[in-house]
């Protein structure tokens, strides 16, 4: 049903409709596309103009070559709905309109939009935004939106944002934490497209395995809750909604009132259709990165592994608090560890094994545990110590083992580390663990995304 | 009444009680205390030795020469009732153990704790531990424990940390959070210095601005109470709390129901003496880094100003949520930001200025705003942009202002950036707002550390 939306990642050919030579998305746009291998498809259109980066400029929309699938639109607002006109005729019918000025700024704006709408419909052309940066597609290095060269290493995640600007917040620091996208869509103002249809499109996208999606208000909340009810079965669907109406009221009224009130409403729907609400955005982004690179668990029973039993504590209880349940060790583990622990050592869930030495050996343990369905390794020593025997070759390593390889002894339990300090030592865990070991840098987002993937698998 | 302290901080002299050769503690301490300036204070103790680290080894503390203050204990668990009879009788009335294997290892250990406090008090001895790293001084220089050199740039912060390791979590990474140590404490297994004698010497300590505290439960709920209250008439306390032993018996019985009926003593008990609870270890560092630089508002009022309109309305929802009030901008900002202001900005708060160029004239009308008693300005672009210009000489200053000068625009007003995205962004945006700005990644947190501002000054 969502079908359609494959003109939009996967278009044989591009007129971009307002491209210039001043600076802005019709300077940068087709530099970018031209840049990543799409000269040769992209037809650059502006009447005033017959060259921009070596491309040669098309008076109008009408002079594009075939084939041609996808037109995007950066033209001022005003000039918007003649230029859908001459899209519709040359028989294109997916068009991203990147233009601001519409629905967004007030009355004039919307009526334009509406206008807009009816040009569209009469077309039967497919419309994401206005007043957005489009999508992006990483297989194929397809962007109407300027991006920095590491967010086009493909990946498996799936995005969904409401606001150009928060897609690329998402895009600009993604690759630095292990995440790595497939598509990602921003859609502005949504005067046709909506989450739903990309929901819908994502569900079937060989390349996302988990979506993240981020909204300000639901396009039409019973079929969002329709959508999600369908996608999540399929796959993860990870929300981060804002209430921008709903603040800004809080702001006129001083008052939350209606906003919590609305804000529960969008709590019931996510949860009645199986989305994961994330509660801020380093929990959207931590959510992803375990959902993108972990198994899930078949149950709710989590190991703690840890070298402090404060941060063990910190990490049960928000573990405990999010859903999870940290059972007691199987015999025949907590038999194994006794063997050689030191008098101090207490052998249970979460396990603190202190400075005995014993941190690779409960990983293992914990993770063949068959009464545990997934395991947080928390690993922390003082920078002092570490500072003082790196000269001798003792490195993370040393202390907490080569946790890539013990991670694999069960590959199909869900597994993440958590390790807490100075920059250094976080860096040398990270290249310790590698990208198939989410690192969280303190305990409670570490067991609050593990609860996630059992949340999701619940369901 | 917490005036003996003092000589856990500012020791005329120390006797290391286990100095040896063999790494750890007895090895490191001394060495750590030598390179800090502290050798020709420092009395090495041990039957066995006459050198270490090129210190005279006294055999016992009975050698030990005048003026000592402090005993600092490194022995194996049982030999410290022996130890702390010898301190006494040397006339050493603070003495802070080290040595683990007391009431945190059973009930033999607890029979030794339950003896070694006994020859304590038989001695008047003031005692800090057991199974602790002790005290960190970064005035003077002096640390019953091995800590990394930036640990020890003094700072005004407070550290009251029941468990050993976590003091280092916090002595590891606070440095490169713009936080610096003035005193640190751990307490161990408290069997006599708790966190409320602590609290009250913090409470008189000039060079203690804000004190963290991490508790795993209270060692006298009622004492505790009390003296936050009082404490917390001068200065902020910021408290996490672990249920340690509610999550060992929530593990047990897989169930939170006993659990969250303590916490929600504890979080009654906060509230009502006026600490300042943090819900995970990030937001006790949050909210330190904003009691560390900012003055306390004199109101609810929070003006945000942000280039993202979606993380302008995540920033809003979480200060809502956590207490403060967005405000109508005054009619004369209003004003001052209309003109001038391109017909797509909404000239409200959050103040979203978009790509308008007007974020510095933005944050400057809002710190001067009559209507606001602190500001958030949430900054983000997208690293493409910043990457494409920075050739041509712009960098962040040119986006986003002298954000330090504007700043001292309104040096009474709490004041927090947010920069989103690319970690070189970031960076840029941490050295153009410097120390007295507290910059955090994303906007949720620091909304809610504003928050924290506010709470502690109502009261």
């Amino acid at each position: 049903m969502s079908g359609f939306l494959k003109e939009f990642f996967e278009p044989r050919g591009v007129a971009l409709v307002g491209a210039t030579r001043t600076p802005g998305f019709g300077y940068g746009i087709p530099l970018m596309l031209k840049g990543q291998g799409w000269g040769e498809r992209l037809y650059l259109v502006n009447p005033s103009a017959t060259e921009l980066h070596g491309m040669k400029v098309y008076p109008r929309v009408a002079d594009v070559p075939d084939p041609v699938d996808l037109a995007v639109v950066i033209v001022g607002a005003a000039a918007v709905p003649g230029a859908l006109n001459e899209i519709g005729a040359r028989g294109i019918r997916s068009v991203v309109i990147e233009s601001a000025g519409f629905a967004e700024a007030g009355d004039e704006g919307r009526a334009l939009q509406e206008k807009a709408l009816a040009v569209a419909r009469e077309h039967g052309i497919r419309v994401i935004g206005p007043n957005c940066v489009g999508v992006v597609n990483t297989k194929n290095r397809f962007t109407t939106v300027e991006i920095i060269e590491e967010a086009l290493q493909p990946g498996n995640v799936g995005i969904i944002a409401q606001s150009g600007v928060f897609g690329n917040v998402l895009l600009d620091g993604l690759h630095e934490r292990g995440l790595h996208v497939a598509k990602a869509v921003t859609l502005g103002n949504r005067m046709d497209v909506n989450e739903c249809d990309v929901l819908d499109y994502l569900r079937h996208d060989p390349d996302t395995r988990v979506i993240m999606m981020y909204l300000e208000g639901a396009a039409d909340g019973r079929r969002l809750i329709e959508t999600l009810g369908r996608v999540t079965r399929d796959k993860p669907v990870l929300v981060l909604k804002s209430g921008r109406t709903g603040a800004g009221r809080a702001a006129a009224a001083s008052h939350t009132g209606s906003m919590s009130g609305e804000d529960a409403l969008y709590d019931a729907a996510f949860a009645q259709s199986g989305a994961i609400r994330a509660q801020s955005l380093e929990e959207l982004l931590g959510f992803a990165r375990v959902f993108a690179t972990q198994p899930l668990p078949a149950g709710p029973r989590l190991g703690v592994v840890t070298s402090s039993g404060s941060l063990g504590a910190l990490a049960a209880d928000a573990a405990v608090s999010a859903g999870l349940e940290l059972p007691a060790l199987s015999a025949a583990t907590a038999q194994k560890m006794r063997e050689g622990a030191p008098g101090w050592m207490n052998v249970k869930n979460p396990l603190d094994v202190g400075p005995s030495g014993l941190y690779q050996k409960a990983v293992a343990a914990m993770l063949q545990d068959p009464a545990v369905d997934m395991v947080l390794a928390v690993a922390i020593i003082p920078f002092a110590v570490v500072r003082q025997f790196k000269p001798f070759g003792l490195t993370p390593k040393t202390w907490f083992g080569d946790l890539a390889s013990i991670r694999a002894l069960a590959p199909h339990k869900p597994f993440a580390l958590c390790a807490v300090g100075h920059s250094e030592f976080i860096a040398d865990m990270a290249s310790l663990s590698g990208p198939s070991i989410p690192l969280f840098t303190s305990p409670e987002p570490a067991a609050r995304a593990l609860a996630a993937l059992w949340k999701h698998q619940r369901r």
